[in-house]
């Protein structure tokens, strides 16, 4: 990657982030009359759905902050951090027991919880952005207390009734990948006293239950010892997931100065790279089968705007720690062909949701799921990592 | 529709059903060793997941039954059909509390009870037609104790904790759909009493509820009074399914020599084919918007087999209940699209699950959700109805 190139990624990065992703959302998104945001907008940012997800309230929140934290401390982005803040505080908690909802109205009345607690771990790095912006120890407290709310939930869910029986239990890759990326910023923000801690048992869970170095793979799903479970849900692997878990614990080998780290999460690129990578028609698949079987999924072959945006990451990071030209090289395949397709120039923003061949599916911009998040965090995380080596 | 269309058409149900599907299905779905039929097959039959499929073990019983009883008593179909009720006895009800089972190991150990009740329709039909098929007592008690939970469940469910909050309720028309097909195959098989009060309180709620002459439209979710829900969920139509509804409403005005109801379901045909119906690339569609604005659900564009299935039943029916040209016009276009892209010549049967231009997008030829019924169902339709109006 020469030094033309990295000037013209940083800004694409850079200039997509702070001119146009960030501008789309604060100009459609902000809800004046009843506090938090509405993300369920068109292409051209109309409203679609006053609805708001919960998720998407603690993400654009910790956004905002981390902007302000390290960016530059802009009055209007700290102002909306603490807009989100406020709507989490006043409507996104169940008072009788605690736990986030997932979905509320406009006016935050509750539709739906769900049985995992995942608005907890992105209402928990919100709120730690907001301590480290503004000192106050509320912000570090409630931080500390969802994101103990979300580590609890997931190992001991209690008043939920479970979706499956006992027949055929089994374990995921998201909670300990969102774990080590929730104690990350955590303790970058609050200075979390167990954050490692957290992060050295969720790698060691990985490392033991997910990766399978026999078959090449990370597998999304196993029994609860880390055995493949041989049937639609335990073969049907998510590349674009496991290659955000190989950036985190990249990330983490590049602070702790430890190569195996680096090493595990650059083996975790390379096996889901292979998976993948669509070699037919470009960009990353959302689901394929552990042994090339269908997938039971309806939406397997299409190309969702996340999984691009995190095997961009994935693959520069992975070029920034080793300078193998190979993750340049697939870091350009990807920037590249997610860049040919998903950017809306007329209104701004990416799509969403293409088909295969790169078409659009729909003309979403946001909804319960998309909103301010991967896009701008990619943005903001790739432009960060080569703005670092330019110097 | 000339004569020499009829009796093409008459072929290729005919045969499609006895000498492709049906020899597709018994071939390779068939389980010996634990009982039942495991359903979820590769495009050459091949077993991709041993895990059963309740509604499917209902719904292949029913068909066997329905061909023994109204086809050919042949000695084979009729001991499949007591071959799945047998596993449906054994394994698909909790003993807890006699609701049934969604989805069950290949042994039949249970993985997954769902909030609805549609495993027990489906049981419900494939116990009426083996008691017509035995005579056996036993059958018709079990058709009639699981049509009455399906009933319960539905509307009075127990021990099951709601998806959503109370703050925004809503009523569908699977409810009435399915109890208005669900009671026209127990009128028929067992006789049941209360079959035309079930029918006429479920056309009864979707007239009321779900038909909405000034949208010119058939909504498949409302407020509990029938209000329109203006959110993404509220919005979305499954025109396919409505399509579905409407034959069975033309079916029960034929059968009642009741023109109010044939009307009904040409209306509901009617609008939903402008719906639905795909201009640019024929098929009908999965999800469409009521406004026209995006839906959330991703697979929204994409051709599934069962909506082709039921609209060609419908227009078919519509054709021959009303001599209107316009539905035989409409039925040739989609059952030509339908017989153009979904059928695999090599190994038999449909694919289920097409891109919107119709390429492939699974080679699955079943699952948890594509068994032997929609496909074989319209077979056996289509053909009945051109054979009585060709004599």
């Amino acid at each position: 990657m020469n030094d033309a190139r990295r000037d013209e990624l940083i800004a694409i990065y850079r200039d997509g982030l702070l001119r146009d992703t960030l501008p789309f959302w604060i100009k459609h998104c902000v809800d004046r009359q009843y506090g938090g945001f509405m993300m369920s907008l068109d292409r051209d940012g109309t409203v679609l759905d006053t609805d708001k997800g919960v998720w998407q309230q603690g993400r654009f929140t910790w956004l905002l902050g981390e902007l302000y934290n390290n960016v530059e401390p802009r009055d209007e982005w700290l102002e909306l951090a603490k807009h989100g803040a406020r709507f989490l505080d006043e409507h996104c908690f169940d008072p009788t027991d605690g736990r986030m909802w997932f979905h509320v109205t406009r006016e935050g009345q509750p539709i739906r919880k769900r049985r995992y607690a995942f608005s907890e771990s992105f209402a928990a790095i919100a709120y730690g952005e907001l301590f480290k912006a503004t000192g106050d120890e509320q912000y570090a407290d409630k931080a500390k207390r969802t994101f103990q709310r979300f580590i609890d939930h997931n190992l001991n869910p209690q008043g939920v009734e479970p979706k499956l029986t006992s027949i055929r239990p089994t374990r995921g890759i998201g909670f300990p990948m969102i774990t080590i990326a929730t104690a990350q910023e955590l303790r970058q923000s609050i200075g979390l006293l167990d954050a490692n801690e957290w992060i050295d048992r969720s790698l060691d869970d990985i490392r033991r239950f997910h990766i399978k170095v026999d078959l090449q793979c990370v597998m999304e799903t196993v029994s609860p010892t880390g055995e493949i479970i041989d049937h639609f849900d335990g073969r049907t692997l998510n590349p674009g997931h496991a290659i955000e878990g190989a950036w985190f614990i990249m990330h983490e080998g590049k602070l702790r100065r430890d190569a195996s780290l680096i090493q595990t999460g650059c083996q975790m690129l390379d096996w889901m790279w292979q998976r993948g990578w669509d070699e037919e028609c470009g960009g990353v698949l959302y689901f394929v089968d552990l042994n090339g079987l269908p997938v039971q999924e309806y939406w397997h072959d299409m190309k969702f705007w996340w999984p691009q945006n995190e095997t961009i990451v994935a693959t520069l990071l992975a070029y920034e720690l080793t300078g193998d030209k190979k993750y340049a090289d697939w870091h350009r395949l990807v920037h590249d062909w997610a860049y040919a397709h998903f950017p809306y120039k007329e209104f701004g923003e990416w799509f969403g949701y293409l088909h295969r061949d790169g078409r659009i599916s729909s003309r979403l911009k946001g909804n319960l799921w998309k909103g301010p998040f991967h896009m701008p965090r990619m943005q903001l995380t790739c432009w960060q990592l080569l703005a670092a080596t330019s110097k």
